[in-house]
Order: structure tokens, then sequence, then C-alpha cells
């Protein structure tokens, strides 16, 4: 699997894209096996909050950070098994994340990846238990036994859970962009906005594959600066959708953003300065890990991947 | 702090009621300040959601769940700083519950502990992302490395999201509890609601402490039925005050249950043989421990204590 570590060479250009699409799909599919292990069964009483969260979960979803997570995890050399549970858990976090910020207290979103949003089909209750739910399956299974070791283990839990949590996490994320909703903010503002409501989560995947791996502190810096960097051209490229895609490609509404006034990329930059700074972002990702040439071409595949997609 | 082993006496009877009062007040006081410490500041950028999560944590409250979980590590010798911080994340679970029960798609309550619920205070989105960062701040306070071990840690982050979760868990008796509303239920539903949505974290509460006592397994076997019995008997006497208690005891709206048409154990058994029932519980909870003669005292004190309260 792995590269021989004494070459290097120019990574900075995706690899056919053919092959790339078929290595995620291989991964999204490896993940979504999991998934569906760790996942309660449908008719497991009481079965409404078991169909909710699977229906959730296997509603569609790029399985984006689960794969940043065994990319950067395999990079180090983690074991297959363990790695792969804990890229499940992230799928379960992002997911409880969007059934509650699809709420009609929140978002109000009807459609998320083309589908009817959790409270649309199970009601608002079922969906705020069923986010409820997979938010804590996810710490369960991050806590289970086994190997690297209980200390990693326990360090993964910590730093997701700081990744997520209202300080620079997720959560301070989802707070700030509410509250900015149909006002103007700065750019320091929707910087924050975007590192934490989404960087953050996916800075946290790709430390903690590597984690589980046992790498040193000085490779898990350098992971830091590529998710940050690959974190915020994913939410740039995310809010140029939102502006240049239309409703079928993305599986929900589009335009939505400049509808409700969201603070955006292409709204405080416009369309073209923003492209401009999301590939400047995946540029300096791929730098972030040029050290470990062949080895992370996967990963930098990824990052130019996720800025020039179309839903 | 301990008593002598060897002794074995007569401890099914309350102590003197003023000194346990006393004694849980001080136990209480330690519980906030160790609160106060893991809880980010008001001021902590995004304010609104750190308000939010204060002023539901710090409303009011009995602190049970962590002051059994003290109590437990205590019996075993546990270490006093761990063992707080802990039974502090126990009442972060336990109000994240809270707030998103009183959630207007939920029980839709409008008072709790004598003051109005989080969602009538902050709004309803700002209520539920602060039930969900409760929960998340819980996972991370649990996962603090230091002692007893990564391994004592961890296996407490399991049992707390098993005790949670949707199997047999929290959650579990929240959606039974919901879907049965208004609808008549048999025995054995309504015992499965009340292990389920208070039963299994109580239960928790006295295992997770133990477990930082490094306790063996046949102890935590009988803190097991120990948590069992007082969660049950808990829950009648919840059930008994809101049919005989007064609103202003209470802090919250009472007979609420009975128009709601929600299962309860005076609904099933009427008034009289609930009392007895709980009663029953009390006894067996403490036989339970009797093995442990004086040293599990206070957890028998609390036992009692909690059918005969009067809020």
């Amino acid at each position: 699997m792995k590269a021989n570590e004494g070459t290097v060479k120019d990574v900075s250009l995706p690899a056919d894209p053919s092959s790339l699409q078929a290595a995620l799909e291989s991964e999204r599919a490896l993940v979504d096996r999991e998934l569906n292990r760790i996942l309660p069964p449908e008719d497991d009483y009481p079965t409404s909050i078991h169909r909710a969260m699977r229906y959730s979960v296997f509603a569609g979803g790029k399985r984006l950070r689960p794969i940043l997570c065994v990319d950067a995890g395999r990079l180090f050399g983690a074991e297959e098994q363990p790695l792969l549970r804990i890229a499940a858990t992230l799928e379960l976090i992002h997911t409880y994340s969007l059934i509650h910020d699809d709420l009609p207290a929140l978002d109000n979103d009807e459609l998320r990846r083309g589908k009817p949003t959790c409270h649309r089909v199970f009601g608002e209750a079922t969906a705020i238990l069923a986010g409820d739910a997979l938010l804590t399956l996810a710490f369960e299974n991050l806590a289970a036994a086994g190997p690297p070791s209980d200390g990693a283990r326990l360090r993964v839990v910590r730093e997701l859970a700081r990744a997520i949590g209202t300080r620079n996490g997720m959560l301070a994320g989802e707070v700030v962009d509410l509250e900015t909703t149909g006002r103007a903010v700065d750019v320091s503002t929707l910087e924050f906005i975007h590192s934490a409501k989404t960087g953050a989560l996916i800075t946290a995947a790709v430390r903690c594959g590597a984690i589980y791996a046992n790498a040193a502190e000085s490779d898990l810096k350098r992971l830091t600066a590529y998710g940050q960097k690959v974190g915020l051209a994913f939410q740039i490229a995310d809010d140029l959708l939102d502006v240049l895609g239309s409703r079928e490609a993305m599986g929900k509404a589009v335009g939505k953003d400049g509808h409700q006034q969201k603070p955006t990329y292409p709204g405080l930059y416009g369309v073209e300065e923003s492209q401009r700074i999301a590939e400047l972002l995946v540029a300096e990702a791929s730098q972030a890990l040029s050290t470990y040439g062949e080895r992370a071409q996967r990963l930098i595949e990824i990052a130019h991947f996720l800025i020039t997609r179309r839903n």
C-alpha cells in the first residue's frame, strides 16, 4: 500500500479523475458497511428512532469526513478496522449536526441530499431525539475498547468533543451563523463561522485518523494545516455551488443562502475571487503535506476534487 | 472517612434527617463548584449559548445523580477531584435531557425548577444547541486525561453513552414515553419507560463512581441492583408528587402528567399501592448494599430521602 518513502514527486495536480472517483467510491462503501454495522437495526425497539437515525445516515452523502480520516490514518499505517470504526463515527456526528441544523427552529430546511429532511418524515420530536442519539452513539463507538490503545481512543474522544463544541468548534459556528443570518458580517466573522462550523470537524477527522496510527506531533501539525485549508476551501466551494449549482445536482434548495442573507464568500468577495481563494487554499493544503511525497497523493487529490465537484 | 469495615449494623432506617440534609447540601456545593469550573464563562464567545447552558444548569436541581456518583465512589475510596469531575458531567447530561424534553416539539413545558424553561428564555434554536452543547461538554470532560486510568475513563464514557442511548437507555425511555402519551399502557411498558428514562442514568451514576475507585465486578453488580431500585423508586415518588404535590413546592406545572395522560404509577396502581411499591424498592436497594454495613449508610439514607421528599 505504501509508496517508496524516498520518492518525492510533484503531487500538486490531481491524478486521473475517474480513478480517484473509483477510489472514493470504494472507501465510501467500506464506511457505509461500518455504519450499517454500528447503527442499531431498524426493527430494534423503539423502532421509530432507529428508523429515523438510519434514514438520515443513509440518505446519501459523500462521506467526506470518514474518507479523510481513513486516508490520513492509512498515510501513517493505522490498523484498518479500528480506523473504519472511528471514521464511521465522524459521519454519525456530521449527520446529527445536519438533522438539528435542518429543524424548523434553525434553518427550516425541507430537503437534504435530495430527500425530505428527518423532521419532515418523522416529525420534529423524533428528529431532535434522533440527532441526540447519533451524537451519543458516536461517543459510545469512539470509546469502544480495542486498538490502538486506551490512551489514543481517549484522546480521540477529547479531540472530537472539542471540535464539535462551543469554543471554536462546530456548535460555535452554528450559533454565530444563526445569529448573523440576515445581517452584514465582516470577513473575520465569516472566517470564524466557516472554520468553526465546517473546518473544525474536517481537521479533527484527519487528525484523529493519524492519532490512531500513533503519528508524531509534527505530523499532526501538518495534518492540522491541511485540514484547516481544505475545510475552508470546501465551504467556499459549497457557497459557490449554492450560487451556481442546479437544484437537481445539489439535492437541496439552492440560492437559499442568498435568499436568507446568510453570509457567504461569493457574497463578500464575488464568484471569481472566491474561486481563486479556494484554489489557493487547496494549493496550500497540498504544500502542507509535501514532505510525504507520493504517500499523500490521495489526500491531495481529494482536496482538488472538493473544489471542482459539481454537487 | 471509612467506617470500620467489620461493623455491620442495621442501616435500614435513615439517620437524623437534618444531618442528611446538611451532608447533601455540602455535596451539592462541591458539585456546583465543579460545574462552575467546567462550564465556559458566560462572556466566552459566542455568549448566547454559554449563557443558556449556565442558565439551565444553575436553575436549581437536587444534583441527585452527581451526589450518588460521589457517594458510590467514596464508598470504594475513589480519589476526590476526578470523582467530582465525572459527577458534574452527570448533571450536564441530565440538564441536556431536560432542555430537549421541555421543547415545544416534545413536552412543551414552560417551567422547570421554578423558572422559565431554556427555550422560553433563549428561544428554541439556542435551546436545542445548548442541549447539544451540554452533552458534548460532558463527553469532553469524561475523556479528560488523568486518574484513575485511561482504561477506567474510557469505560465510563462507554457506560454513560449506553445509559443515555436508544437501546434501553435514556433516549429509548424518552421515545417510548412520547409515543405512549395519551394511550393506555401496560405495566411492563411503564416499567420500561421509567427504567430507561430515569433508571439507566441513575444506575450509571453509581456504577461510574465505583469504576473510578477500581471497584470489583461483584461490587458493581450490587450497585447496579441499588441503582435500578432507587431509580424506579425515585420515578414513582416523582409521579406521586405530580399528583399530590403543590405547584409551589415542585417549581413546575403539576398534575400535568394526568392532564397529558402520561402513563404513571399512581395512574396504574393508585396512590397507596404506588407508595408501598416505592418503599419496597428502597428496602430492596438498601438490602443490596447490606454487605458494606455502615460504609453504605449515606447511599441508603439517600434512597429513603428520595421517597419522602416534598419536592
